[in-house]
């Protein structure tokens, strides 16, 4: 789609020397960054997904059957892999010593996805979703009841695992991270339907209810592999990083991706009256009759056929996903900067390839 | 009700020299067995309905509103009592040494409602339900979209405050509650509406959904209190048996009790085609005709204005509340005798009284 053409260029590149590919240019795909960490993390991946599916048994047999339904659906599995990557990338495990050839990594990395696996169950529940990555949704498929309580056997499922671990520390990060998930989605419910909400409540929502589990994840890499705290904290700002752009582009596909691109139902945001950046620019920048439509179709939920295509047209006229995607920029290069403690290394170049990749699922 | 005015006399109880009260008898009431508890722990109940009031907190103003809505609705606090009153007859904390004046039993209690509350309101919106200890509940009011993510909230926030507490051991207790309870609440979905589920799978589901906190709630006061593991599962043990007496009186109840009493709306378990022992009693007591009708509610959901009533009477020709009511007081029977291994003393009492009080909920 046009709008999803031209990204603007990150205000915060510069300073990093790792600039997210301009559009256009010659560097990888984004399928290219994801398959180069894969690579690197084959043997750590293959058995983490061992992991998630011996985990997620249990005597009721409606458990793993409704889990297989949405692991099955497949997902890149991004935040289990950063997990891994940060872990590696940090050292873990010593090639020698109590810790040598240990799979703690492979584990928490089950914990993370189980986290995040849960949150979608509810979230679709929720949202009332019938899509989630190009296949009926557990809910549309097994009802919103078995939904909600499959949600809440992952959830306590990873703490398990959490707990057979053994770190407390990692225990604190990861339960603050469900908090934290639990509050930004209360928000965002309190902020539907809601034009009045400002730009930075709406970043308060994605921080809470996206970033704070790619913190959580990237930070739990460093803790594993026992790095000081300077390099513990800069995983966690390149995870937040992460997760701002991946929610940004993921507001902006919302409105402008191709349906079998998504994965999901076009419009699902503007139906439910959802506050995204695409839509507070839009609304913003539009004339009195654009915000007389606005407050029509988002704040009185009052939609007709066609008012999905007008508010597409509304927001091509006034940049507005461009403007969400040029903020994604800002926050992948923010999240590329924040891996300057490290040394060069193939999985350092990974993960800034991760950061491109959150940008050019948009492209 | 006159299906509640004779509860048959337990099959387990005079082996244990504690024999829950006759009806008629004049033992104290089932009130009273509450306020002695209560009188006995007044101070630590106190602390911790401030710590639960405390930590239900959240910048996000809609969360300790909904659950200031579940929590001011009141309900007995019967768990976390029983976490204090496990943990002081225990001998917790010592009157000298490091853990002397300790606050632990306080913080634990808090999880456990925490825990508590969170499956209440999944609960409610899972089951539809609209009013919850006589009041309309979360879900009725906020909606089901606020009461899952609230539910959640609650859940991650009891998981902070026990790693805050620091001891592995709780952690991996209430980590497994909470799947537990989760394995049972999807196993009661599974058997809904299935006349041919079995007693002992019915049994199965209550010892998950409801059992399981109880066990949890109770273990941990023995560890708390670092006594040997007999004692650990002596409290176990009276915990799972208290908790399968509450649910099946629960059960009765649903088909038998004042909805001013109930605090709830009575025969909501016949209208979902929930199996539970009452029905399936009636069920296997019944003749052809019977059971066709039981097919047709329960199995097909077909239900007519006059069809609870008529389920009423069947229960009532078969003494299905009464069995069930019976098979109540043998659970509450084996949890006095499983305080075998602790001497006589106030709180022990006291406990000996939660298991008549169980049952006296049916009177």
């Amino acid at each position: 789609m046009g709008a999803l053409a031209s990204v603007a260029s990150p205000k915060a590149g510069a300073s990093t020397g790792h600039r997210p590919n301009a559009p256009g240019s010659d560097a990888p795909g984004s399928e290219d960054a994801l398959t180069a960490l894969l690579g690197l993390l084959h043997d750590d991946m293959q058995a983490c997904n061992r992991e998630i599916v011996a985990r997620m048994d249990s005597d009721v047999a409606l458990i793993p059957q409704l889990a297989a339904h949405i692991v099955a659906a497949g997902g890149k599995r991004l935040r289990p892999l950063l997990t891994l990557a940060s872990a590696r990338m940090c050292g873990y495990p010593r090639a020698s010593g109590p810790e040598a050839g240990g799979a703690r990594h492979v584990r928490l990395a089950a914990c993370v996805e189980f986290i995040h696996t849960a949150t979608l169950l509810h979230d679709d529940v929720v949202d009332e979703s019938t899509l989630r990555r190009g296949m009926a949704s557990a809910n549309a498929v097994f009802g919103n009841k078995a939904s909600v309580l499959v949600g809440d056997f992952l959830f306590a499922r990873a703490f398990e695992l959490m707990v057979q671990d053994g770190s407390l520390r990692v225990l604190a990060i990861l339960s603050r991270a469900a908090a934290t998930i639990a509050e930004g989605e209360v928000l965002q419910l309190a902020t539907q339907n809601d034009l009045s909400t400002s730009e930075s409540r709406y970043l308060d929502v994605i921080r809470g209810k996206t970033a704070a589990l790619f913190v959580a994840a990237c930070q739990v890499g460093a803790v594993l592999a026992g790095r000081p705290e300077e390099e513990e904290r800069a995983l966690a700002e390149y995870g937040s990083n992460i997760g701002m752009a991946f929610q940004l582009v993921d507001d902006a596909l919302d409105y402008a991706a191709d349906q079998a691109v998504l994965g999901k139902t076009v419009g699902d945001d503007f139906r439910e009256g959802k506050i995204t950046l695409p839509v507070l620019a839009a609304f913003h920048a539009g004339s009195a009759a654009d915000r007389a439509f606005w407050r029509r179709t988002i704040e009185e939920s009052e939609q007709r056929e066609d008012d999905l295509d007008h508010a597409l047209r509304l927001m091509a006229q006034c940049g507005a996903i461009e403007a969400t995607l040029s903020r994604a920029a800002a926050f992948a290069a923010s999240a590329q900067a924040a891996l300057a403690p490290f040394p060069d290394s193939p999985l350092r170049r990974a993960l800034i390839g991760v950061a491109d990749y959150t940008l050019q699922r948009a492209r």
